[in-house]
């Protein structure tokens, strides 16, 4: 049936949007993640993308950043709901950092890069400024930027801009090299080979200059199949807030030391058991779920829960949800969906394992979670358009299950 | 505004399909052509996905072919519009054939076969019945197999099925290697090299069991700016229907000797002239158009009438539709959508340069063509539920500009 659903999924998400009551003052000041695509490697499905988000910090000149770029991720940029406040332009954005290379997390990367870079001119007598600087930066483990530089090359790929892709290493693995210089890609800038510290860490390994400080960005290693990476956003000075983003992961415990106390924990969840009173077509034991979740590499919403209690995060989205098989968790449709019911299920294991009084989300396909900055008291007296609290009404459904959207919570 | 708009293309196709009176018996002999992506490699918007089409010569087991597969195009087999008669299932695509090794055509390989071939299971224990046949056979020009053999490596890629990749060689092709079998993907079967004729075609270098004979594959050599290909499906016996399918090209007069009097030819018009009192935007001359479309090694509609008057054509359809800046043409999202003028200057441009009496049209995904088998005289007396002709309403707009939808029209 696909696209009338995806049409129900886009009405909801926009309903969701005008429920964000931020004033304009509050929203200049904060950071947002906009989800462009939240399905496992199982996907896509006709209502979510494979993983792809992008991060707002309210950089300089309007640059966003993003985490993850799975195939199709370019159309989602044009699939936005048409009433997105600040749409999001893919030449927008500077800096992508990939949490590991498998393809439902990078595959949609020579696309977006074919459409940020500027194509090069039919006419050879055409002057084109030729810029030295990339437009766009790549961070990724060992291995992207043989990605990158091999699929342009093999798809004939020129352009007028350029790009670079840095390595974010650990000690046994082999850097990409970028001398001699005929090794690139023509269209490649030479990249940076950062190597971890001793503790296994990339602290501040690039940084954005935002309208109020500078963002920082660090990363460390979590457990998956394959080598993956969180990637932690922060900001120098005050309010000092924090994104944690994580990959794939089983089991983050190794990343600890760099996000403790964030304002938003991103975590994948990729399995769930569903008690058949739910879902009847769920057969699986909880058992049989975790075994999977876990031999697959993945988590299921009671780990992402603990992991958010033991760092203490103020926010908790659930991410990357399952959708293959049998374990294929489509967005809702609408406020009567009874795939609602199983997202809200999720959400409640999750919030049950987090244990902090307040509601974990399951991420769908753009969804925007906003990071506000702590209001002064001179703002509050200024803005005369602000709603009456720091509260917003955000995806949550009440003891009777509707409706979704229209009621507020207190992160 | 996107996926509202989207819909309405949907509700469009939609009605397109309804409008096609064919019965029963007829479409169990015909051939059909469901486009999945039509725009050119800037690429995709919200109404078109970039190239991709799957061909259903009614083969045995309901197998299905491939041409060309860009990003998106799993995602493209979820959004079927509701009620598509024989939904298209991507397990059901057996063979791949790629035009050329632009991203636009073949980003989308390494997500389909994901999808298509099973997982490993993560039990060491399961019983996992190995195959040693490859589930699905991909063919393309040399270099197609590294691509794909690479992204399986560096996407850290493992399925329970295999692949196999044939390469159409040139004689100044270098081949890629399968020998030894270590430096081929594990879930990879060694593939066959396949040089051209001394004339430079390839004949009969693959084939199809249909339910009523042999379909036999031919590919040839057409010019554009990087090697690229042209395929020709065609019956073995009556009523020995042939379907002529190009790649990118800015002359394809090279296999000319393959694809004479064809029942269908898709040919790319990636870029056209608008006059601006159809689309005040387009503000280019004749002239430039022409000149930045052979430039860039494409073709603009007059060029698609004109092959399809050289090789005798049957039908024509127009595929590749332009979508970066100056040349942008989204499908009409509805009856009275003004696009919808200038997607039909775009066929009045090339049915002018064709000269046959019938009508060219322009391809939106989603789109089906269908090839019927000529009836005998015994057929049509047997079928009670047939209408009233061999005449099918198809995409055509009367003087008036509406309806689009229903006329009737005979091919």
């Amino acid at each position: 049936m696909s696209l009338r659903r995806l049409s129900f999924a886009i009405q909801h998400t926009r309903k969701l949007h005008r429920s964000l009551y931020f004033s304009a003052a509050e929203m200049a000041r904060a950071m947002t993640v906009t989800f462009l695509g939240t399905c496992s490697g199982g996907g896509p499905n006709e209502s979510r993308n494979c993983s792809s988000l992008v991060l707002d910090c309210k950089l300089a000149n309007g640059a966003l950043w993003m985490v993850d770029c799975a195939e199709g991720t370019t159309r989602q940029f044009a699939f936005q709901p048409p009433d997105t406040p600040s749409w999001l332009k893919p030449n927008s954005v500077t800096k992508m950092f990939i949490t590991h290379m498998h393809a439902d997390h990078c595959m949609g990367i020579i696309p977006m890069l074919r459409n940020i870079l500027y194509p090069p001119s039919i006419d050879p007598n055409a002057f084109v400024p030729i810029n030295p600087h990339p437009k766009i930066e790549i961070f990724g483990p060992a291995g992207i930027r043989t990605f990158v530089r091999s699929i342009m090359t093999m798809t004939l790929t020129h352009t007028a801009d350029k790009y670079v892709v840095h390595e974010l290493l650990r000690p046994d693995d082999v850097p990409t090299p970028c001398d001699p210089p005929e090794v690139m890609h023509t269209n490649e800038v030479a990249g940076k080979d950062i190597w971890c510290s001793e503790d296994g860490f990339w602290r501040e390994f690039t940084i954005g200059r935002s309208v109020f400080g500078d963002v920082l960005v660090d990363a460390g290693p979590i457990l998956h199949r394959d080598p993956c990476l969180g990637f932690i956003f922060r900001e120098h000075e005050e309010p000092k807030r924090k994104i944690v983003i994580l990959g794939d992961t089983y089991d983050p415990s190794p990343i600890i030391p760099l996000c403790m106390s964030p304002s938003l924990l991103i975590h994948e969840a990729t399995d769930a058991h569903i008690p058949r009173e739910i879902a009847p077509q769920h057969r699986r034991t909880p058992e049989k779920v975790l075994h999977t979740a876990l031999a697959r590499g993945h988590s299921i919403p009671q780990m992402a829960g603990e992991f958010a209690k033991t760092i203490g995060a103020e926010k908790l989205v659930l991410n990357h949800i399952g959708s293959r098989h049998v374990c294929s968790f489509p967005a809702p449709r609408h406020d009567r969906d009874s795939r609602l019911l199983v997202i809200r299920e999720i959400e409640r294991q999750a919030t049950e394992a987090w244990g902090s009084g307040r509601h974990a989300m399951a991420a769908w396909d753009f969804m925007r979670v906003v990071v506000p900055a702590p209001e002064s008291e001179s703002m509050r007296q200024n803005d005369q358009n602000r709603s009456s609290s720091y509260e917003h009404v955000y995806a949550d459904v009440g003891a009777d299950g509707l409706p979704y959207v229209n009621k507020k919570r207190k992160w």
